[in-house]
């Protein structure tokens, strides 16, 4: 199945509208060419309407807000709520600051989104829940493990069906969930922590894979983390393999998601549903 | 000839103030540095004309306008045009919102452009003429071809004669034309368009060549693109050796622009007068 | 004594709060990451003082200055020098323009700072005194030589009494001096000064070596030049080895910093007090 998610990408190239931090947002554009999709990172307030409601999908990133992207953002979101071109945001940093906690809390009292994607912490953090957020990485506490694997499926699904989207949670294990069915995804390495914006990038992905395949969000979202898992894999392979560190892993990692294909994907996966 | 061009930019290391998109920032002063060049990314209001004045060339790229950029643009083209410093325009996503279109009439209301550079959509819309432009991709039906090519050649001379610049329009097949001279260019790989910026690339590179060759524009212009263009097909081919994907191409193109020298460029470029 | 500075980065993680220019911030996380650190780039004014009170060290560079960014820097710098947390403070480009002299002016009015990190050019145009700022490199007239270390070396030493701070001033011998004690370093490779942003990234590793050892800035500042320095130099001999240039040269750079041990480290330094 995910390998037709794939297919249904490469052979459509949605246009994929980024309203995202400068900090990641090359390394998000040449994801989603990577995977055959095309971006467009256009983040003027008086733009973003128009491109957003004409766009497979719309990348809500909180990375690195201020005035100006704020505004753009809202413009962007509601304008893909009216034209149904699902959005996907990722919470970065959720928690971190009152800034964020607010805009967050704007978002939700006004718009809809499709997917929300970010590691453990942010979601808590979007999910009212306490957490120890440091920074933008996922406090040590909050980790999904094998022993407390059950009850945070069951709390993603419950958090999915109150936020009325699917809930995408990175981690050691990531867990992608609807209200109903849960999608648990076990590739991936430690390194990507050590590369930044592989988080981001992973959204950028999944808008990618939601745009196209607005008929099948759930799996859109999983089939990208387990492409980006599995990249991470075959990167952290050739990266050990030739003594080398992490600015040559995200080489690997752009390539690897460039030259997935339906057997590397089925071979390479780790997948669960619950 | 254009080994003289690349010689001259080398020898003189003309400072190229960018004003541009902040998602190929960091692609453009890097292959600026790799051309011999020096950058500077000054897009301050207050700053911009104090810059500008001094540079060997100045790059407007539109790719992420916003007000203050915008503004910033405005005082630097000004100081520019007033120093008799070379301005290269890259019209990133004309015709994909009204914003940018608005924001590029009052360009050519007041101040004259020494080259512009974009894709063939892109350099349609700025003539005005209706064009397919999703996101800041070529539509395909605007593609120049071997069958088009006699009239596209004198459709954009007329168009360099209107616009009073050398037009630089890129594409499986480039053309850069003056009223009454244009180069054609085959070299480069439809892979280059699966690297976010390597567009904006060759309009930084394009500006690096005009600011170390003021009395040559036509030819900078020409010499930039045949020389990014061998990069391109040098990158495709290592890739392709090694099996990898889009993330080494990226980084194999800006080796190969740093590394191009006359004996490479002469046997590689596949350049055509007309 | 660096190999403990570098194990205290990797032992503590600190949190590195980055208000820097956009074209480069992508390499400064990634060199934070690549040494153990966490970076955080958050530049809203609504949220830059609650950030920066927690962290380990803020890392403010004037490289791409605008009005929101430096309201930003103002509130993170108080909020640092309240809570104890060092700052460093990189003026690129300082003497470019009057903007970024104003900038700088204000904030040696109201701020202290742990570190100050630049090229000769910028740490002479910071210290009043007349330079050759071209862009943001290093005049050559300015540059540290064997034939003027001596007197350079007492000048930065004074420099250091009068700023209150370390100076750590880059180029192809490095000097980082407080007011009694300076560090001189010969390691490097001039190719770093063909990849941009390689003084940023230094100016972000120093402040991730700051973030994990407040009680030895000088020592931390020396390690992190010492640290970059010798990466240089593995990177550059990659480079050479392979044939390949800049792009590539990129990649080894932090690969080299991500790999740095204390073997590597106390083998291929070369470092000397005066």
């Amino acid at each position: 199945m995910f390998e037709q998610i794939l297919e249904n990408v490469r052979g459509s190239g949605p246009l994929i509208h980024c309203i995202t931090n400068y900090i990641t947002t090359n390394d998000c554009a040449n994801i989603i060419l990577a995977c055959g999709a095309s971006p467009t990172m256009a983040e003027a307030e008086q733009e973003a309407a128009e491109i957003a409601a004409i766009a497979g999908a719309v990348d809500i990133n909180i990375g690195n807000l201020n005035t100006m992207t704020v505004a753009a953002m809202h413009k962007a979101i509601a304008a893909a709520n009216q034209n149904h071109v699902p959005v996907i945001l990722d919470p970065v940093g959720a928690g971190a600051s009152s800034y964020r906690m607010d805009t967050l809390r704007d978002f939700f009292a006004n718009y809809r989104f499709a997917v929300i994607r970010g590691n453990v912490s942010e979601l808590l953090a979007v999910g009212g829940v306490a957490s120890n957020t440091k920074g933008v990485d996922a406090g040590a506490a909050d980790a999904v493990t094998e022993e407390n694997l059950e009850g945070r499926v069951a709390f993603f699904k419950q958090l999915s069906a109150r936020l009325d989207a699917v809930v995408s949670v990175s981690g050691a294990i990531d867990i992608i969930a609807s209200p109903e069915k849960a999608y648990i995804c076990r590739n991936g390495h430690p390194m990507m922590s050590c590369v930044t914006g592989t988080g981001c990038m992973l959204s950028a992905l999944t808008a990618a894979f939601c745009g196209g395949n607005h008929e099948n969000i759930l799996e859109a979202a999983a089939a990208a983390t387990a492409v980006m898992g599995v990249a991470g894999d075959i990167a952290y392979q050739k990266t050990m393999e030739a003594g080398q560190g992490t600015g040559s892993f995200r080489v690997y990692l752009m390539d690897a998601v460039n030259l997935m294909d339906a057997e590397t994907l089925n071979g390479g996966m780790k997948i669960e549903v619950r």
